[in-house]
């Protein structure tokens, strides 16, 4: 960490400073320039308060050298982490297909969606089986029930399955769940990333809609330092004042996380854009972009579907867009 | 709902359309302009997905005529409501001062702060026991034993106190607790404000740092559809583009949010800037904006707080600042 | 035009303002609903000021059917524009690849730079002779001398050029400019904008930072309704939360404007990210998303480039991406 | 301004960056730290690029110590500037109460509401005749001739006119205009401002809608440098995803260009919400803040103005909001 004081503090209050860093145990190198004076940290920083010191009186600025996440580093983990579910591989080259309905309705919706998009090339299911709504009135998902729906898809179809999960007491019901979702709403509640950490099973974790790519890191971190490692992470539009779609999806943030972390980087366009006709332009632009897979809403009835249909694709739109993610991938691979 | 169609529409496009809405039991109205035709939903909408039908291909667009909240919506309840928490009032005239420090570190501590602020005016006691922290390496807050060096400042004081829960799993922790803060972080947490709305306890809702005005409200409604009405709106700083401070304070949400709902609407000024001496301008413009209350942080020794000192005032600055604001109100009372 | 009146507006009210709305020389149609009542106005409604309407004490809301954009319209031109420079075209399948410096600095740079990005496939070389600097102290361009050095390059090469006007009164020295830019800060400088809608000379409009696709289109209009059609926009990035780069490249704007507008669309990932190393992906995804041609920097020594080095391809860097993007273009197109 | 290295650099390639840093003219200190290299440059940085230096392979950050702006810089000019219009003082404690229409529509109109607005205690006023409209179907002001009317209203109530320029071959005609208003659009135009910046007549500045306070003081920097160092600074609200209003107005910023600079700062709350109702509490909050003055649409006929109604007081409405912005004045002041 470097401390840079205004010009012309007083050497007493200097050295003040300097002793109340030194008594919490850090090496101190003071660079005294012509306009400035630079103090160097050097020690375990992690936990010092920078906006305390920033707001100090004889302090014009703080800047952290060392990044504050560590399990989801790219430095200390230089290769590419390739996730496992079941024969499945995302990342390190490897291509997730995730798609399925936004909600789960009926046996036979999630099976007949299921085997339509296993046949255009998928090779996840998504499902959500517990919705977040953003009013109380709306429809919450089949719950429970839902959850049974998709393992019978997964056992029709043999895609692993994945579906969200908003609550700490619900994680006994998802112990047969094959990778189980945090919600942009819930990236940052810590308490649940805590306890996903605990688990043996990947966590596809989505952006906020307002988080910085910084705290996803550090929202992985939370998952990993409790100990499970798996995490995918998922760019899934944030919020500007840009107003012709749901949200502004910022694909820049796929190569920059690469930069960041060794860990996978899909992406949502579904909900990013919220508009179906919208989603296969953005998919390809993920694709091109260097995304490690596509979460999509497909579902075999957009007019009737219980919530988002009007970002569904229909299966045979989804082939079409499939065909040439596979093709877009040929490109950025070569 | 209003659903205006594309022009040209061919009018077996337009039937079928109107049929299947009536199939959801609205009645409908068409009026048939020369440019366009709009067709009017009424009945009970609250349940139409509106972005499904503003996907269909012969409608332009779709708004909704009545808000999704009910239980909030001033309409329905157009004397502000005044929420008693034992002896102190908030909302309809009353103005709530909530002042304290980020975190419960020492009895000494929450103590002696406590007593300053009650000297200087403040009637409520904020203190954070389990803290939401980006970084899981971060002190976290101690927890049930800050929530008992609360009640011991309680009792010295007879300040009711406002604090932090997290986790639905806490909440039993929480019964001797005046007033539950619902942080910015977990404003969508559906579940938590669920169970939130199963107590007879105010509940202090934060707004997110990324949520409209509306999506605060829909939050409300879960609390008070769930059986709550007592439920203290909090205007935070939302996140721009505007890097000099940690968010920008949303000021015109109090006059705005007081005309849409009942509810109390209160400033924090600590978090929306993250720097203290912001603080006294933006709680004298909050106040002068019409806001019911203010909750500003308060530590006697800001220098070595273990979290947010950055943005804490001395007691001695917040006597100085509460003496302006009670001249403020005068003011604005008149 | 819709005018929705809130709930149990007084009869008198309503009437007295359709009374107003026809005295505008607008036809009236009123739709009393059980619970609201809707206007509708016909006629030439693009001079109503929505606003103040919407803050009528009986008004709801007011909602605009029709776009008060009409030259840039697709729906009054349906088949994409197709832009010609010379024997170059842009848009309508044709795809336009424009390189070259951030400025123009000496006769060398520029022709060696134009020289190789022509033979990576580039058809209209990039160089700014006037620079908009956010300081005044920095380097502002060769500004005429620089437009000169540009001609020699074109000569060498056949490359049509474009380069950036910022001021009404150099308008005679861009004469024999093939393309003129108006940057992102000029977006909205519409006496500008009106007088480059008289001249015979494709126009390349950059986004503003901070606006909407709408306000994109009426700017277009500006130039479109002087007299001027050759309009190409371009998506450069806009200023969000989001702080890992420059800007946040709004790829999704893309298809949307190819919706809403018959003017070509083409992407600028240089300014949109800042970083050098982040151009590649992003500006291969926007050729995936459907974008109508590339406005990248390419730089012979970007170390020791005069202004957004930063930012900079190397011409062997410019050589291996083009490449790439002419197979995603395949892709795309087939 | 200190350049921060990777970890565990070459030491060739460290020594190649500090010889080109030395190459420049600056002077090098270089701090060898355990887990990194800092490096400080000594002498005038204000030109070295520092998005150029902070992409070489080999550097991990770079932090500028010295702001880039000097003429507005408050650590230079230490004394709050009070800018005179002929008797009317601004900064420095002296407040500004600007008010009158959008735009001039006629000599009865300009002349009644710049009475009304001065007997309520306004001392300049405002009215635009040039005015910039996103639509060029928009009603443009009636330019000169406005200028004249606004003339007339100052001698007839002795009230210095305060009017926006927008085109630098208008000059001329605003010679005899007390202040010249630079709105948020032009905000970045820099040409227009090296010409204000030759005038001898103070500046209104308006903060445009996605810039930075940093890049408004280096747009107030432009005029300085030219040699005019009248300006007046104006927060007018900013574009962020809110949408419940016009902009979001950022408050804060009132304090914080305070410390960072000694020009007065002054608040428009008419067009920050585009809302007449919500101009009184962001009045009186811009006030309580610190601000140094108002500008305040006041319009004798709102629903007939010929723009901007929706966000025009009347003039009794402005008397009343008047009055208390006095008081709270005095309780800021005291």
């Amino acid at each position: 960490m470097i401390v840079i004081l205004k010009h012309n503090v007083p050497q007493e209050k200097k050295e003040q400073l300097i002793a109340w860093l030194k008594k919490m145990g850090l090496t101190i190198h003071v660079s005294d320039g012509e306009y400035q004076t630079v103090i160097g940290l050097i020690g375990d920083t992690s936990w010092v308060d920078m906006d305390l010191v920033e707001s100090l009186d004889i302090v014009d600025s703080v800047k952290r050298v060392s990044e504050p996440f560590k399990c989801c580093n790219r430095k200390f983990h230089p290769d590419d982490l390739v996730v496992e579910v079941g024969d499945v591989k995302i990342g390190g080259g490897h291509f997730a297909m995730i798609a399925g309905p936004c909600s789960v309705e009926t046996e036979e919706q999630i099976v007949t969606v299921a085997k339509a998009v296993k046949a255009a090339g998928a090779n996840l299911l998504r499902g959500g089986a517990f919705k977040p709504r953003t009013s109380p009135y709306d429809f919450a998902g089949l719950k429970a029930e839902g959850l049974e729906l998709l393992k019978i898809a997964r056992a029709e179809t043999g895609l692993p399955i994945v579906t969200e999960l908003m609550n700490i007491m619900d994680i006994p019901l998802f112990e047969d769940v094959d990778v189980i979702q945090v919600g942009a709403r819930n990236m940052q509640n810590f308490d649940l990333l805590r306890e996903l950490g605990k688990l043996d099973k990947p966590i596809l974790l989505k952006r906020g809609l307002a988080n910085t790519l910084k705290e996803l890191l550090m929202s992985a971190e939370y998952i990993m330092a409790s100990g499970n490692e798996r995490v995918i992470l998922c760019e899934r539009g944030i919020r500007t004042f840009s107003d012709y779609m749901r949200n502004t999806l910022d694909l820049a943030a796929v190569p920059m996380l690469h930069e960041l972390t060794h860990l996978p980087v899909i992406v949502d366009p579904s909900h990013a854009t919220g508009i179906a006709r919208m989603v296969p332009p953005m998919a390809l632009a993920a694709t091109a972009g260097g995304a490690d897979g596509l979460i999509i809403e497909v579902h075999n009835d957009p007019v009737h579907a219980l919530c988002d249909g009007a970002q569904s694709l229909r299966p045979e739109e989804y082939e079409k867009l499939a065909a040439k993610v596979f093709e877009i991938r040929k490109v950025v691979a070569s």
